[in-house]
């Protein structure tokens, strides 16, 4: 295990119409300490407060597409930060429309934010790298939905190698030459003595990664954005019964979620996006489960370790 | 007691920015079946669905102004109307800009709506009857606040004049001589003699009439706008220690808004649009109490028959 935190928050589970338990769809997302927000559906500021979140520790927005379940928060989460005195940028990432949106509301109610507001946008042909630093890297890339959308994938970059301390206590090595170990290199001790590698060292653990596929029909092709990921948020609006419905809107089913999840080699998903006709969420588990086992489902307030 | 309803249900007490318990404004009013949707903060859809309100009953919205607290949960209120399918005509009454902010947002969604759409802009000069029909005439009003405000005036129109059965009964009248003892006239019987209006009914309930004065600096010509109300809602974002704040971000204290329930010769004041540094909401019904007596608090849930 890493010390690093890999952490999910989920804020909403429900589909276009939210019901008097299920909010639309918005994630936190925390990985060492950087705080992402993906998608942020209308009422995401109280989601927040209601699981006290870290509000203005949020320095990243994701926003998948402009349906209104997920991007209806947005201005009223930016009103808050304001509201509360950030001085921090914020950077929204997603259709280059949505700054349209934001700039309107915020003419007609005379809004000069406390912070920089930045935007980023997403174009839903090919992946892209959209942010990364020392210790994380997110891309976004296309799903097929009724209007321009993307998926996010969040990657911890490889961590540096764990030094055996027992052993290297025994030796006379600088601090020089103990980063050089650390990326992997050999190293010489004090007295000239080269010190491979692989006897001080024993491998990082490996980088972990979440994928968001918020809105989507199922196509084989996506299997190839997400490939290997620790965890797969995939929606499934509908059950299999749907599954016509599920086309026609472009959206996908437990089966189909399950099925992505298998093609991408995934170590484990996580159905949401559920349509308010279902009060039974337990149906969803069960027409996954055959098809990839290692399913749960993202309701309010579910935090996930990855 | 009149037979006909006037009922109001508080969904948001907050002020600008919502707490884990209090949320942004919004409220639902019932005149006679008739459901107005005053104001709609972000989660507006949610709170009714949370308090099984009439949702697609709603065919008249009242937006005071475009601060966000005010109206951002309206375009999420609007889409669920059409995914569940709404086909009766909706008219939303606020500031022109409004109509911008929608338009957009349905143009980057891709959005056709399932029904008729109507704007219609207010105008915060001056009083106006922004509509009417045989029970109910509804006003805006000049509120003073950073940016166009209005209130909203909901009133009653008077009720016929009711008829005293037992001694109706004893008489041989027709159903056309009746009509006219409703209105006030006098009538002939079948056999030609004068029936005297006041021998034979009783006057109606006066007619109730609810203000609304969502975001505003005291200002004692509001007072003009609103005289002889049932119940007055007026905000107390503040209490009297904030009274400096009150008064540059145009807003009230709790003993300012019952000043205003005195001047305006109001029968019950009803403070909401809390601020969120204030837990204790007791507070305000203290500060407000010795001026007015008959105050509450608009907290959520909270029904109100006038």
């Amino acid at each position: 295990m890493s010390s690093q935190t890999f952490e999910l928050l989920i804020l909403g589970s429900s589909a276009a119409t939210p019901t008097s338990t299920r909010n639309p769809t918005a994630q936190l997302l925390n990985i060492a300490e950087r705080f992402f927000l993906i998608d942020c559906g209308e009422g995401t500021q109280i989601q927040l407060r209601k699981y006290k979140a870290r509000f203005q520790s949020v320095n990243h927005i994701f926003i998948s597409h402009l349906h209104g379940d997920h991007f209806l928060g947005l201005p009223g989460f930016l009103a808050s930060m304001h509201l509360l005195g950030r001085k921090n940028e914020l950077t929204v990432y997603g259709p280059k429309e949505l700054e349209d949106i934001i700039t309107v509301i915020h003419k007609h109610s005379d809004t000069q934010l406390s912070y920089p507001l930045k935007f980023v946008a997403t174009q839903s042909l090919q992946k892209q790298v959209l942010w990364e630093d020392d210790k994380v890297e997110v891309y976004s890339f296309p799903l097929r939905h009724r209007i321009p959308t993307t998926g996010f994938l969040f990657k911890e970059k490889p961590l540096p190698r764990n030094i055996n301390k027992y052993k290297l206590d025994k030796l006379d090595v600088s601090v020089a030459e103990i980063y050089k170990l650390k990326k992997g290199l050999d190293a010489l001790d004090n007295n000239g003595n080269v010190i491979k590698n692989e006897d001080l060292t024993n491998p990082p653990p490996e980088p972990r990664s979440y994928a968001f596929c918020s809105d989507t029909g199922f196509f084989k092709e996506l299997a190839q954005s997400i490939q290997s990921v620790d965890l797969l948020y995939h929606e499934s609006t509908f059950l299999e019964d749907k599954i016509d419905r599920a086309a026609q809107t472009f959206h996908s089913t437990a089966s189909q979620a399950a099925q992505m999840a298998v093609l991408a080699n995934a170590k484990n998903l996580l159905l949401g996006h559920f349509s308010a006709r279902y009060a039974y969420l337990e149906d969803f588990l069960e027409e996954a489960r055959p098809v990839f086992n290692n399913v749960s489902l993202a309701t309010e307030g579910k935090i996930i370790s990855i």
